[in-house]
Parts: structure tokens; sequence; C-alpha cells
């Protein structure tokens, strides 16, 4: 249909263990799901596929509170090992509160917890009395991106856009949705500046959040089955390839943090 | 194809002036594009086409700013008779900088400029020498998304959910996103909770802005049009209707805003 957009799960790309080969896990899942790349799609990914992939788990029972972590754990009402972890992969609070502690993680998004989870979070083979685990953001998403990025296209032989994408909560709203945290080849902002209105005037509102609105449309497909689908597709959106794509451009810089 | 999902674009459903019957129009749209509504569908439709067929147009050239209102734009750089529109549709001041001001709306939503519009904010027949224009977000979005889904029901006899989209910016992150200003039939929020992990423990980050990420993803078709596409058939939604569904659910309250 012309203007349209098609998602397309991807299933089976887990359950993923530390060292496996993320990009093979998806060309293996496409291939079973009879679903091939075409140019112009945009793969979303989980980041919990990458970050296991990665082997970022954290035995919070093996993990030493500081002082400054007891201090706010106290203050939130949180366990002072998972607070520990947060402050360990952020650069500064931003609110904490009884139930609440915000952070920007040191890739810059200002995030809960700053994106530890605590789901799913044990690595396959943990002996049964360790943990309780926690599970970090991917060390270097846009990395992650550009990696599986050349990875698939090399096997496809289709010119494709890759998005790492996270559900996160927002400051001023209830509920969850997905962001991009990683981007390779998709811009991250789309621009549609240029053309006046009929008065003339140049268009407002007018650089679009073009990877954050794929990672929430990508989250409708992945939330929505019971064990989560690890990637989506998605096809049929009208883009310019990128090759410095960096997920960078969505941050708003800390200077320019109107709520800090 | 199972677990995906499409966006149609509904084409030619503007331009929309005062008065006019929104969702007359759409059946129009509709026809002409040889798309029928099916049950499940969930109908997004901007809220600019709800805000003209209000008349919710003002000229500045009328407006007379209060004291308040010529302080507030000297703070921040912009024009006195818009910032005395916008605090006329706010319940209070959210930040203020040079370039920037943010209020929470009368509806209670946290964004730049009250979301008063000024591309393609001219009403039809309007004198050449009038203006500049601006126009006001919708009365009342969950009740025009009520009003277009009893009509759009009645017509088709599909059951649908509509979602009123405004774009919108966000705090700590660039760009602007679709966000969902009114819903009815979907529920505003999805709930994922229930399902234990691998662990035994509750799934986290399990309640998702249902509506907001359906708004996220139709502005990928109805932002890439040069004219714009006033609404957009999300298909292939899992979701089960909800009477009571408000848009209410999506704001948090302003008791809770942690960065009031």
């Amino acid at each position: 249909v012309t203007g349209g957009l098609t998602l397309l799960a991807v299933e089976g790309v887990g359950p993923i263990g530390q060292g496996d080969d993320v990009a093979a896990r998806l060309l293996a899942a496409l291939a079973t799901g009879g679903l091939m790349l075409c140019d112009g799609d945009v793969l979303c990914v989980v980041s919990k596929v990458i970050s296991k992939a990665e082997g970022r788990f954290v035995d919070l029972s093996a993990v030493v509170p500081s002082e400054r972590a007891l201090a706010l754990a106290e203050a939130v009402g949180k366990e002072p090992e998972l607070v520990e972890v947060v402050l360990s992969d952020s650069a500064a609070v931003s609110r904490a509160a009884p139930g609440v502690l915000i952070t920007r993680h040191r890739l810059g998004h200002v995030c809960a917890n700053a994106g530890v989870d605590r789901s799913n979070a044990r690595p396959a083979g943990a002996p049964a009395d360790s943990g309780p685990w926690a599970l970090l953001l991917p060390s270097d998403p846009d990395a992650s991106a550009r990696a599986l990025r050349a990875a698939l296209e090399a096997a496809s032989g289709a010119q494709i856009g890759v998005v790492i994408t996270d559900s996160l909560g927002r400051p001023f709203r209830e509920g969850s949705v997905g962001h991009a945290l990683g981007v390779a080849g998709l811009p991250a902002l789309g621009d549609q500046r240029g053309d006046p209105d009929l008065d003339g005037r140049t268009l407002e509102h007018t650089v679009t959040a073009l990877a954050d609105q794929v990672a929430a449309a990508a989250d409708l497909v992945a939330g929505q089955a019971a064990e989560g689908r690890a990637a989506v597709i998605v096809r049929g959106l009208s883009w310019a390839p990128d090759p410095a794509a960096s997920s960078a451009a969505l941050r708003r810089p800390a200077d320019r943090d109107l709520y800090a």
C-alpha cells in the first residue's frame, strides 16, 4: 500500500547467552520465519539481547555498596546493591525520591535505574544459589548496531538500518515507551524542514525523533508476545542511509537539560 | 503475518475548516482510498484536524497581552501575543528559558508552547491582512475521540479504537514524537504484568504507554507526506476495548511530577 508501513515480528531469536553471535541468531530466526531483509528495512533489536551476548550480567549478592549507594538506597527505598550498580553505570543522579531513582546514564540517557533490568536477568548455567541478578544496558549500543548492520547487510545483500531498542519511562507521562539506544544507517532524527506553509511561514515541529518513533512502533510488536520478540522488521519507511548515524543526536546534552 | 502490524495512510482528509464534520470526511477519504475499517483497527487522527473543525483559531493581532505575558515574553524571547495565548491554555509554567516555554497544558500535558501551532494555522477565508494566526489544541480530545469512534463504528459496523495524536517534544531528548492526546476504546496503558520470569520475579517495566506508542507509530506514516496525512489505520494490534478509556491515564499527575 502506498504510504503504508509493515512491522514483522522476528520470532525465536532467544534465548541468548554470553558470547552468542547475535547476527547469526537473527539470520537463523529470519530464515526459520521465512523472512528476507529488503532494501530500506529497519531491523529493531531489543537491547536485552545485546546485553546478554555481551555478558552484562551482575550478581547482586557479590556487589559491595559504597557509602553513597547505602545513603541513596535508604532515601529511595531500593536495595543498596542495585543502587550501587545503577550509580556505577551513571554519570549523574537526575532525581531521587521514595521508589524512584532517575539518573543520567553514562551513555547520556535520562532514565529510571540506569536501565538496569531485573527480569529474566539470570545468565544461563548460573548456580541456583547465585543472584539475584541484574542486567546492564549494552556497553556501546551504536557500535552494536553498526556491527549488526554490517553482518546482516553482508549476509543478505540488502541495505538496511538497525536500531537497538529499550522500553523506558518518561518524566511527565505514565507507561514505558520504546526508545532508540543505538542506531546504524537510519538517521536518528528526521528533518521535515524547508517547506513553507500556506502563510509562507517555515513549518514548525519539524525535527522528528525518527529512530525513537521506530523503536516505539517496534515495541508494539515486540511487547505483545508472552516471551517477547527480540527483533522486529519495520518495512516501508522512507529514509536515506547515513553512515555516520548515531543515537547521540537523540540525547539532549546535559548543558541543555532544562530540568537539571 | 502472525504477530505483525500494518499501518495504512488515509489520504485526502483535509483541508478541514471550522464546522466541518470530521467523521464524514474520514469516511469519504477511506472510501476514496479503498480502505475499510476492520474489527480491532485503531484509527489515529492528527489533532490539527480536530482543532480546525472546532475553530480553535486565534488571530494573534487581536490578542492583548497581559502584564504577565509581557514579562514572560521578554524572558523567553517570544511574541507577547503568542505567550498570552499559551498562558491562557495552560495551568502552570513548567520551564521558561530563552527560546523555550514549557507549560502544563490545562489538559495536563507538559509540552512546549501549550501545543499551540503556528504552521498552516490560518483559517480558510480569513482576510489577507489578518493574523498571524495560531491554532490551539482541541478543547477535549478524549470527547472528540469518543464522538469519532461512535460515528465511525455506526457507519462501518467495525469495532475500532480512536487516538487523537500530536507531535510533541520531550524534556531530555531531541526531536518530536507522536503522543496520544485523546483516546476512545483503546486502553491508554497496556498491562503486561502477571507473568513471573524464569527466576520467579514479577516482570518489571510492564505497564506500557500503549496509546502513545500507537501515536508514535502513526506519526511515522502521517509525518512522511509533504501535505501530511490526517489519519492512519493501525491494524493487527491485540487489545481489548475499554469503554472508559481516557488519555488521563497517560499523564503523570502534577503532584507526582518529579521535575516540578
